[in-house]
């Protein structure tokens, strides 16, 4: 049976040492959010993550949900109380509005606290995840009237939310979707159609569900421009807030599924149901966009929460199995057999995954930041700044932290040779609930598109140019710096990396957009190998400090050790990257379809 | 549901234009295989596993195998019915020696059938594939009496075979192992004790199951020094070859596993079971090796068989999946949307799978080849060298093949974008399936091991001197040919990094073994790299020459293609690998255990 133990002391360095989070008290929540208050909330996190939700991730898998010949969905045993708990400690809207009953604490803590809820418990996670979502989607698009009637309940977490782009003949491309929508006389839509992959889209963890659910209104255009994004509960609710009538949505099937048993992943039919439109017509896809960009860095925590509790388990198991003996001379001899932990390569194994996961939670949190920034600064440059960052950035975190997510968890089953392979040891069910996030809001090629596609060009590049102009003030403050000055350097070839690679595209891509398609999933990565590079020297940095301050000799030299194996043996893969996407599109391009 | 075509031609075309194999027609064997008769019988196991064995591989998934209370097993609907196919066919023994029953085909040929099986369903494809595996260990070290009695019929197939090495506290490590053998007045042994992960320990298909059992004769000294190889029947079998009474050896439960659930993995419970030594006592790792280098190779070939299967079923989904618009414009104005084989990032994909599987192929008929020249030759020289090749190649392919045929699985279910994720398309069964194939018969990071820790050194460095000369010597020769040049280039860049690689290790590993501990995946990885380029650059080469004399422009260009795409975008990874070895173990090591 795996365990876990949330990362909450490192969390609290990220935020006070390495962030500082206190130079963000002029925002909005910020000044609620003293470090007393943080570490009481993580530690309230961490205890219902280790002892509530941990033990229900292996029973969620074997049990999976069960759908009923009404269309009813059960979930399985101990994930109605578990959900009542996160109901009870309010745990969906600790960064929700306050005028909605939320809390109104940085978004930033939010992401921190769906670390370790996935990590624990990845399909039960999606459950108040997906509400997350819809919450910040209705916060921002829907009128008055909408909101008041579904935020609080949703808030509270007593409503649960979903969202339905899905089609069995669409999915990247919703200019496809059939879904219509036909306009009523009291202002209503009535929607009919059929989506698919709805996660949580059925349960009994809650009264209410609220579908958020693309449809192209009667008459609307073809293609992307004529989708509108509405609001569909599962039972009608009064003007009183009373829950009425069964809509006309339901479960129409559960999915046979590699992973995330514990998620009910529905074919959702809608047969007429009763629906209200959220934003204006035809604008369905930017309004649902909010929805993903949120939801995105929420996958992207999922890849980091996997391969943190994958590693977890493969430490425990590395210094307990007793297997050979250490190639320096065995180093227990007593014992009939040294720990596994002893080898080089399990160490190599462990010091990568630890080198991602580090690095990668200082990355959600700078973008739980910056999107605090974008949503909270009263200075409409400083939001600005933000949003290109946080929007340059997503992208990435989703593409690079599910893909290095997945593949940890499947380094860390390697570890337990055999053993990793069966099921009672959890390792193999990490691996098959982390595969879904490499292609669940927005396919990972989808995101390398993204970013090469959309992101770089926009506003004439300049938010990539501020993040490469950010690298290069850092890098320049730091490299007087004798104990950052490697750090420093390393970064610098990657960043170097990642700037030839952007000049390539803008010499080669303008004429040939397949040289930008050809190379996106290398540029993904490679971005993401500078911006993980970029955290390991803050990282180390804020060590060095805590260090010469006194901080925890051990625990603190980890970090500049950790930051080092990043540099020597993770970041010279940028060179790699970058001869790849200098290769081309020719030879990727050249034979015809029929020739495969 | 996945669909399989087996890639005869491509075999056919690496016979016949790559590998010549008309010149090695000397050999034992190999004037029995005319064209046409190869020909035949791949087409033969083409039609066996596209229409027999590829249907039953979601069956198999879905049922699993079941252990009554009795202790017996029962495979999967269909599963008995097709063994009976391949005992009929006679496919297990077609390499096995004629005095015994087989067809004394090469054992290439073999490799090429098992790939077919493996493709087409991984789980049964393993009874016959063990079994193969224990007549080798048979042949090599039984004495003649064990050989008349078990061999006819397990090369006939009607009785199989399996290994017995792993106990649930040893896995990696042998010399741990605690199975007892006593010694009896009639020469034969009494074994007791626990294996577990026992594939193909117990079930339906055959009349009795031969199991190659390594045990500690009572008084033998400890580690890996005292451990013997018995062959252990489930029922014992008379001096007439007929079945007698049951042996006590059974199958105390199955393993619940991530994959592979076809095949029945066993704890196999040996309680006073009567064994027979094979081979000298305390020798019995040297014996059980024979077994585990042909399973090797055999577990390199489930990797390749396993990322052929993804990539067919990827490309027949790309090509008729519409969704989006070819960044160059819309191919198909007429339809809704383009396939997805339009756009890059799909093509890279399926470019990467391809450019690996036919390089992939031609290296394990490299190998095949060796293996056939190091058992059969009369020159002892010849047998020497290919020994040495074959050895030195043996981890390479099981490691190298196994990793990225797994990846190549998840590329290709990522192709299938949610659908993929979802059991009844088949793709995540794939994934699941090959997972295993990185873990057993050595797990890959113990591949890394032999390779660097053994193999390198072995005989003073002779085998890679011969390898790294025979590179050399081909490059040299080739880059005088205007097609190849650009090839045989990037092929030296490659095998240069992979001789400073060497160097390196010799200059820095004598001193601190954990250097090369450190960097031995790297240096797997790397040689592999090396060794797909060779294949390509020599498949290339044959590519032209049947361009020159007439040979279908498609499919031979599409060959020149792949090699390019190779050398571009593969190839490169090379650096990344050097400069992480380079590194050193520093690092890597420096941590206590503790600090984890």
């Amino acid at each position: 049976m795996p365990t876990y133990k949330a990362p909450v002391d490192d969390a609290l360095f990220l935020l006070n040492d390495v962030f500082h989070i206190e130079r963000y008290g002029n925002l909005p929540g910020f000044s609620d959010a003293s470090p007393d208050v943080i570490e009481a909330i993580l530690r309230e996190a961490a205890k219902l993550s280790e002892d509530v939700l941990t033990p229900l991730n292996r029973v969620g898998d074997k049990e999976g949900c069960k759908r009923s010949a009404d269309g009813s969905v059960t979930t399985p045993a101990g994930f109605k109380d578990a959900y009542k708990q996160i109901v009870e400690g309010g745990w969906i809207g600790i960064s929700a509005p306050q005028e909605f009953g939320g809390q109104g604490l940085p978004m930033t803590l939010t992401e921190i606290v769906n670390e370790y809820f996935c990590s624990a418990n990845m399909a039960f996670a999606m459950y108040p995840g997906l509400t997350q979502g819809a919450i910040a989607a209705l916060i921002v698009h829907a009128n008055d009237a909408i909101k008041q009637k579904y935020l609080p309940k949703m808030i509270e977490g007593v409503w649960t939310g979903t969202m339905n782009l899905t089609e069995p003949h669409c999915g990247t491309d919703l200019g496809l979707l059939r879904t219509k929508a036909v306009k009523q006389g009291d202002g209503s839509y009535k929607i009919t159609g059929t989506k698919i992959f709805i996660s949580a889209g059925e349960h009994d963890l809650s009264d209410n569900i609220i579908h958020l659910v693309l449809a192209r209104i009667e008459g609307a255009p073809a293609g992307t421009k004529g989708i509108s994004l509405f609001v569909v509960p599962k039972f009608m609710v009064g003007d009183d807030g009373a829950i009425g009538a069964r809509n006309g949505v339901s479960c129409g099937s559960l999915e046979e599924k590699m992973g995330i048993h514990g998620n009910s992943t529905c074919v959702m039919n809608y047969d007429s149901a009763t629906g209200w439109l959220v934003g204006e017509e035809n604008r369905g896809l930017n309004a649902m966009f909010v929805m993903m960009n949120e939801a995105r860095l929420g996958v992207g925590i999922q890849g980091l929460a996997l391969s943190e509790v994958a590693y977890q388990n493969a430490v425990v198991y590395a210094k307990e199995r007793l297997q050979g003996r250490a190639i320096t001379g065995a180093k227990f001899p007593d014992k009939p057999a040294d720990p596994i932990i002893v080898h080089p390569d399990v160490r190599r194994t462990l010091m990568t995954m630890r080198a991602f996961n580090e690095a990668a939670r200082a990355l959600v949190l700078w973008a739980g930041l910056k999107s605090d920034v974008a949503h909270r600064s009263g200075d409409a440059k400083e939001r600005q700044a933000a949003d290109d960052a946080l929007g340059l950035m997503t992208p990435v975190i989703k593409g690079v932290m599910t893909d290095v997510g997945f593949a940890n968890t499947v380094s860390a089953q390697q570890l337990y040779g055999g053993h990793g392979y069966i099921a009672e040891h959890g390792m193999e069910q990490f691996v098959r609930d982390a595969r879904i996030a490499m292609i669940y809001e927005g396919a990972n090629g989808v995101q390398a598109m993204d970013l090469v596609g959309r992101k770089l060009g926009k506003d004439g590049g300049r938010a990539l140019m501020a993040f490469l102009g950010e690298l290069g003030a850092y890098a320049k403050e730091k490299s007087a710096d004798e104990t950052m000055k490697p750090l420093v350097t390393a970064l610098g070839q990657g960043s170097g990396h990642l700037q030839q690679a952007s000049m390539w595209f803008m010499q080669n891509a303008m004429a040939k957009p397949d040289n930008a398609g050809a190379g996106a999933t290398d540029y993904l990565h490679l971005f993401g190998l500078v911006a993980l590079g970029y955290m390991w020297c803050q990282i180390a940095d804020a060590a060095n400090a805590k260090l010469k301050s006194g901080g925890d000799a051990a625990r603190f030299n980890a970090k500049l050790v950790t930051a080092r194996f990043f540099m020597e043996r993770m970041m010279p893969e940028t060179a790699t990257r970058l001869a790849r996407i200098q290769a081309g599109a020719a030879s990727t391009m050249e034979l015809p379809a029929e020739a495969f």
